[in-house]
């Protein structure tokens, strides 16, 4: 792993490292991605999980927002399942819907799908992050993997889901099966970011996208053991680990405690009051409302600064969305927000 | 309107206003519903908006999970649009979409689909109304209202919306035409509860199913002034006002400071925490998670006294779910539940 001094020294790593910087940095969940007409191009007539796989694209695609709009970080451009198609299990992303699983998860027999992941699996992502590193000079590159509840979820209701019942069902009515099955997903989830800081990625990022569904308690029993232990395999790297869920207001202290050195916040909670959730030991990263980008620069640029302003009371603050980028963003509000939180974003 | 004493001194009512209760009382949000084998058979070639217009129908559907389950409530069958159509507007519930509306609201001159209701516009809920009340005798019936914020949602995206970007684009860059829309709303829906009411509801609920997505400060700046409208103009009927939203941790305590005298808790927040949240001057509602409904009962038994004995935190409870009946729930679950509590959550 050559590490660049410069990356080292770069804005993104000492803010989740709580040391001083010299501008706040800032990057874009799903900055790669439908928004940005280049990736439209690249993409065009090639399917999401045949682009998640091919070195090149990957490498592209992970460079257009860099390139676009001088982002403190890129971040590998993947999908949360290309590791369990990896391993073999049978599933497809259907435009429009999302991973659709061929076999969901519903008993122990389920479960021979899940095979330990192997370094061999996933050689497209080392020959993209090599490639990375050396295109992207002094800027940090985010690994990037779905922790292990949110797998689950699509694992065992077979697709994208809105209350997610039969996960639910599962982990409270067959908990054993439900520890087997986050056990084998973090094992995996933890051979799949080390992969990514092997290669060369200098921060990682685990999406627990929908872990939002569970109060508080239930995470704590079901849930948070496993993720803490993907972050745990990842201790002895030193590379920071970004930990973010969507509609986590109930669980920020938690999703902390299990092992991250930055917790993404959504949109709805202020960042200062994240910073109490959280407490002193942690950076944060967030929060603008996607959403709110598409009102008129004016109030993109009073909402960035309030974003800015209550980010000061974090030990650490990397300026991000609260959620993924809307594809129908203009791109142009996300280069004026980048520049904006250079100019005025100073620890 | 000519209350029956029984209705008054009902388990519901006296929750609702913090009064001692024989047990705690239970009802369900959707109820009634697609769950019902006896809903889907009366439904069977009716559109949803026509069926919302025919008083029998509205009758024996609202009348159809009291008789199966005896929970102490009925609640109005009607769709938070209905009133929209009853002024005029041009919109329609697809099956598996939700409510499109045909001319979005983007720009003042929109804003003229919306006149003033009157009460001559829905005589159908008078009418379902009065039929109700001499059938239900002792059982409550609730008066159902959406809320400005979730009618302006799905006026402005035209229908269900995954982000809200065009609602909050015009909340926060025309907030002058955002005024007059949630204005015209509120004052449509404080006369569509006050049709209810008058037409024998001995309480009612507004439901802010999607204002989750709102920081507290941009709902207590955009929305809580009109939520407020609505519910101050039933403060003189007397009915129990109770106010509901999906993902609302953030905003509990405010939704009950806009005048309910029950606020409605989903599943996210434990009724304890939800009570330190809300104050003692207010009942809570709530909040078995509806999807935990789908485990095995020994689950749901453990989690239903869970919520019995956290709501025992509250000066009055009355048990719900956390969010809507899914479809697919098996009725006999729901029915367990309402015998346990009656059973179990004495006060």
């Amino acid at each position: 792993m050559p590490v660049n001094p410069d990356v080292a020294d770069s804005a993104f790593l000492r803010a989740a490292r709580r040391e001083p910087v010299p501008h706040t940095p800032v990057w874009f969940m799903r900055q790669a991605g439908r928004s940005l007409p280049e990736y439209r191009r690249v993409r065009a007539g090639v399917p999401m999980l045949q682009a998640c796989r091919t070195p090149d694209l990957i490498t592209e695609i992970t460079l257009q927002p860099v390139r676009r709009y001088g982002v403190d970080a890129a971040i590998l451009f993947s999908d949360i399942v290309v590791p369990l198609q990896a391993v073999g299990v049978d599933l497809d992303i259907k435009p429009g819907v999302g991973p659709v699983i061929a076999r969901p998860v519903r008993s122990s027999a389920d479960l021979e799908q899940l095979r330990p992941l192997d370094e061999g699996d996933v050689g497209f992502v080392v020959d993209a992050i090599e490639a990375l590193t050396s295109e992207l000079g002094a800027t940090p590159l985010i690994g990037f993997a779905g922790a292990p509840f949110t797998l689950a979820s699509y694992l065992v209701e077979g697709g994208p889901s809105r209350n997610h019942e039969q996960t639910k069902a599962l982990m409270y009515g067959a908990p054993d099966l439900w520890d087997e099955l986050m056990r084998r997903l973090a094992t995996m989830q933890a051979t799949w970011l080390r992969v990514q800081v092997e290669a060369g990625a200098s921060a990682v990022q685990l999406f627990d996208s929908w872990v939002g569904v569970l109060p508080a308690e239930d995470y704590q029993r079901y849930v948070m053991p496993h993720s803490a232990e993907v972050l745990a395999a990842l201790g002895g790297t030193g590379v920071p680990r970004i930990h973010f869920g969507v509609g986590t207001g109930e669980l920020l202290a938690l999703m902390g405690e299990a092992g991250a050195d930055v917790v993404g916040v959504d949109f709805r909670v202020p960042l200062d009051e994240a910073a109490r959730r959280v407490g002193p030991d942690r950076a944060l990263q967030g929060n603008l409302d996607p959403a709110a980008l598409f009102a008129p620069w004016e109030v993109v640029a009073r909402r960035t600064r309030a974003v800015l302003k209550a980010g000061a009371a974090a030990p650490g603050h990397i300026f991000n969305l609260g959620h993924g980028v809307i594809p129908e963003t203009d791109p142009d509000m996300l280069a004026r927000v980048v520049d904006l939180v250079h100019e005025e974003g100073l620890a």
